[in-house]
């Protein structure tokens, strides 16, 4: 027996389509599979590669789900909870993939009708790609997703959420809003900013240095641009979304390199090599984690 | 017929002993090999390694030959010529490997006896690991050497230097030092100074936040531990011996991020998308170029 009897999933890009290919492959997820979303290319597109049931603009329809998933960019989820909330049937589950969590989870188990629980979960997997031609069904494998429940969220729901991401292959932990978005400023956002950055300064110079950025760039500055090559809206979207502890995480990043700057601005060694074997420690770790 | 009647490697660590493995496999660089260092260890090494017909630790010795190498680090480059260009003989060529010029070039030039020329090259190449042991033969395949050329350098020696790196399958080009200097400084300095702040910062924070940087590592922060794995000794070298040039590299890069956090703050979101798509506009070239 599938875990749900319906899921919707709105806006089958790459998180929501792989959650339908998912789905569709092992028959686990649910009974039913719905997609709905407001572009009729995407439809169209979702009704050729036939990962739903039902494929639909009327988002009333598509909240008669026992499990609603919205995959909608963050800047777009409350807006879309709210359009589905009162058509959603006692005993649902709502539930997002918002890569920031910022006030959503309070405000909207404050719009939730009686016998409607709200799961969000973020599952940690990605790539440069977006749409729905972009996902694929292994996409979440021993990846994690962090599952945030607001106050009041009941055990029985957040389980099922829990075992609707284990099913897609993804690793759980369930963690509080304001401890998910500092660690994602740290792990995620922040190395996004660096990137996009250090490719913009890379623009910016001359255009011999241009050229050479182009020529050479395997001696380091590679690594650095294959996580700049993400979708820009979603990264906009994320980076105003978390704001504030991203420029706080930005700002002990920029103390912390013009510390290293001035041990290199007084070719103090012993300072330099201090910095850089803690950076060396925690990549064996990660290493030793099978992280790397 | 080899390049070199003898060629002496000075510094057998992971660029030098490459280059003794490739001319021992390949035969076309040099008739005699000749490997020399002050360390006794690694000395035994490279005689058990067999990647070397004269194993010594005087550096007269080693100058005898018609290309004599120094692959010391940065900071000690200077010293060694000095210590080996009085031995060297008419005709034969003096070449390093170091990865910041600065004033090296006219300065090694100066010192030079009647009839030897001064050739360096900077192959960009290297791993994380170091050391006679860490070599292997196609370290340079399609990698770039920079041959940095001082003024008065003759067309022929700078041939035979550029002949020697395409014999060990690099890629040459030749670039005054100062030119050098502000590419690397782009390319790969400051990536690293990047990835080993990066790493700093996570370590600095909180205890919950390490231990979740080591979980989550896959979704960023990951693509930059690679490089910040490398040697902290060569690193805090390049990073003093290129200190003009890369601390303003690194100003305009926090200028640069700076304007970024500026734009996020006002959620600006038209500035945001356009820094961001500078950064990706780079990286298509570099997959239009196979470098990613």
């Amino acid at each position: 027996m599938a875990l749900f009897k319906s899921l919707a999933v709105i806006g089958p890009g790459l998180i929501g389509s792989s959650v339908l290919r998912r789905a569709c492959e092992t028959g686990l997820l649910a009974d039913q599979l719905i997609a709905a979303d407001i572009s009729p290319a995407v439809l169209d597109r979702v009704r050729e590669l036939k990962i739903a049931d039902l494929v639909t603009n009327n988002m009333a329809e598509a909240a008669q789900a026992e499990c609603v998933m919205l995959c909608v960019p963050v800047g777009a989820v409350e807006a879309t909870a709210r359009a589905v909330l009162p058509s959603m049937q006692p005993g649902s589950i709502l539930t997002d993939v918002a890569s920031v969590r910022g006030k959503l989870g309070p405000t909207i188990q404050a719009l939730l009708p009686a016998g409607v629980d709200y799961v969000p979960g973020h599952p940690m997997a990605g790539t440069e790609h977006s749409g729905p031609d972009a996902g694929f069904s292994t996409l979440f494998e021993n990846r994690w997703c962090l599952l945030v429940p607001p106050e009041g969220a009941h055990d029985h729901a957040v389980q099922k959420i829990q075992k609707l991401w284990e099913l897609c292959g993804a690793r759980t932990k369930i963690l509080p809003d304001d401890k998910h978005d500092r660690i994602c400023a740290m792990v995620s956002h922040l190395p996004h900013l660096l990137a996009f950055t250090i490719c913009d300064t890379a623009d910016n110079l001359s255009e011999e240095i241009r050229a050479a950025v182009l020529d050479y760039a395997a001696s380091g500055f590679r690594d650095f641009t294959r996580i700049a090559a993400s979708d820009p809206v979603m990264w906009r979207d994320i980076f105003i979304a978390n704001k504030d502890v991203l420029l706080e995480t930005l700002d002990r990043f920029v103390a912390d390199a013009q510390g290293m700057a001035q041990a290199i601005r007084e070719s103090d060694e012993a300072a330099i090599t201090t910095r850089i074997e803690r950076g060396r420690r925690i990549r064996r770790t990660l290493i030793e984690n099978r992280q790397a």
